[in-house]
This record gives C-alpha cells, sequence and structure tokens, in this order.
C-alpha cells in the first residue's frame, strides 16, 4: 500500500467559475496503472470548492443563480467588516460544499456516471489559479 | 494494506426519496472481520446523494420540505431547456449534498451516532435503482 | 500501510457554535511524523458537522446568520412532533454539511489554506461534548 500524490494547476475566473477538471483527474490517475483505489481530489483555500455534477451550460447557469438566492454576493457580511475584501459568500459558499471529494476507482475506472463530472467551483470574487492536489490511496 | 470493493443495489422511488442503508454498509463491511479501516461509501451518478441522518419518520418528511425551498422542484433550470427532464433541481441538490461519504471503522464498529443513519436520497424525478459501492481501505 | 486512529474531545455551546480545531488535529497526526497520508476527521453523531472556513470573528457570525435563514431553528419540523425536543432544524443542518472531511497529508503538512481551519460545527440546542476522531490512512 501507499499514497501517491499528483496536483495540477487550474486557473480560474472567479464569481462561482464551474470548471470540468474530470481530464485531469483521469489521466494523472489511470496513468499509474492502478486496480482499485480511493481517489481524495482536494484543494487547499476557503473560497473555491470541489463536487460532482453534471457539466453541462445549463447546469453551469443554474448553480451560481440558485446560490445567489441561498448565499448572496450582495448582502452585508460581517466577514467583509474585518477583511474589506467583498467575498464573504465565497467563504461560506466553500463551507457548505466541502473542499473535497473521494471518488473509488475500480477495476481501473473511476466510478462516476455517464453525465457526471469533477468540478471545482470557484466562488472568489477575482481569478485565481487553483492546484488540484489528487491522492492515490491504494 | 488493501482496497477491499464491495457493492449492492437499492431501488429508489425518486422525488428525494430517503433509503436506509446502515444495514446493507454494515453487513458488507462486517463481513469481512477488519478492526480499523476507512470506509467509502459511494454512488455514481449525478441526482442522487449519499450522508448520514438519523432516520426516523419527521426528519424523511422535513428534509424534502427544506429542499423544496432551498432548491425548488418547480421552477425554471436551464438545465430542462437543454434536457427537457425536468430534473434540474435534481442535479443542483445532489451536487449541494455530495455522492460519497467517508466513515471510520474503529475496533471493528462503524463510527456513527446511536441516531445517526447512512442514507441514499434519491433525488431524481422518477424511480430509479442504483448501485451503491462500498470501499473498505485498510 | 496501516490505519492509526486518535481522537480528542470538544466542549461546545451549541447553537450552530463553530470551534477551530486545526491544532488538536495537528498535533495529533504530526506527532507520528508520517510523511504521505489521507487524513479523515470525523465526528459520531447527527447534529453536528465538520467542514472547512477561514475562522475569524466575521465569519462565525455569518454563518449562523445564513444558516438561519436557510433552515431556521424557529420553524415547524415533524422531527419535533415525534421527539419534542427542539433540534429538528440541527438535524437537517448536519445532514446538508456533513460529518466527515478528508484532507491529503503532504510532505509532512496537512493541504490547507493559509486562511483555511478545520472546524466542528455543533447545530445541537444545548451544550454537547463531542468526540472527534482522526484516521491517518498511509
Amino acid at each position: 500500500m501507499a499514497v501517491i500524490n499528483e496536483k495540477f494547476l487550474v486557473n480560474t475566473r472567479g464569481f462561482t467559475d464551474i470548471i470540468d477538471i474530470t481530464q485531469n483527474v483521469k489521466s494523472l490517475v489511470y496513468n499509474h496503472n492502478i486496480k482499485n483505489a480511493a481517489i481524495v481530489v482536494a484543494l487547499a483555500g476557503s473560497t473555491a470548492g470541489i463536487t460532482t455534477i453534471e457539466y453541462e451550460p445549463g447546469l453551469v447557469k443554474d448553480v451560481p443563480a440558485i446560490l445567489d438566492e441561498l448565499v448572496p454576493m450582495k448582502r452585508n457580511y460581517h466577514h467583509d467588516d474585518t477583511w474589506h475584501d467583498g467575498n464573504g459568500y465565497a467563504h461560506i459558499r466553500a463551507a457548505l460544499l466541502g473542499s473535497s471529494v473521494t471518488i473509488p476507482l475500480i477495476d481501473g475506472a473511476l466510478l462516476l456516471g455517464t453525465w457526471q463530472q469533477i468540478v471545482l467551483i470557484d466562488f472568489d470574487n477575482k481569478p485565481r489559479a487553483r492546484n488540484i492536489n489528487i491522492q492515490i490511496i491504494y
């Protein structure tokens, strides 16, 4: 058994930018020719999250719209009184979404549905460069 | 160390059907007589999720009611313009909830509270058959 | 490879009390001098959750405020008809947040942003003592 660490960089536009990272994860994982493992996909940072969703143009619009109703960008947050950086909403969305997912690798394939992609969602209010870390635990 | 894969099938009614899968997970895990491990419970698919909750009749009504306020079934979603399948809400709920949980196995017992069950929540707008995958990492 | 289990106790005030447990986790993990591992931080129980957030006084006020709009404390829940303990909201918040996080340990350091802390959020409507369990999987 071992833990293998991999990573890659993603440039985002911020503002709840949703980016499909499935191929990045697959190519780094499949390169090791491991059959069965747990794959952790994680990022460091408190204003972005990782989840899975069907990555298609409709949902890429719907998710920010719903989140703007639940945790609005334009609202008074105590966080912004502290830092004046205007991204209080981003911290709360990220805390609710979570910053990692764990996906089984079974017989050499990631356990994902046909219409299920791994996505980075960057909530921050400016473009960011995000390191995505992968752990292969086998 | 090894990773053991197990799975089982659950038939759901959809429409935010909440199904207690704790006994299914326990029987597959405990059968291996392993003392200490991390247990990943995961599903493939973008319209259902996995979490833990106290599985009792009140919450089984409350969770769909709250979710229908946060991410309503009846609302215009761009997703439904794309696919016309009317389950845009289901994709968003699933992305927010997550499609896997990781639960420690300690001294041969899953780390769950007395009133805490592992549940599959199927958000889709029709009955579905769902494969639930378990990984025992030890 | 092995799985190492550790744990520690946290006393909370309940009512969406947010407690920074990063140092507790770091000291138990770093004590083992392991370089690369997946770290699972988990609790047993259905009225508290674990996530990461920037732990600062503003967000510690903002998160309960937002959650009280999304899943209000004062509202009729079927759960409370069953148990009359008034914490239906706590169960739903916990189910949405999740009861564990998995954080990579890379080259001896937890993968956390500069302004990202691991927090326990206790939603229950009374003070509680919570065991937090850690698994080091390597």
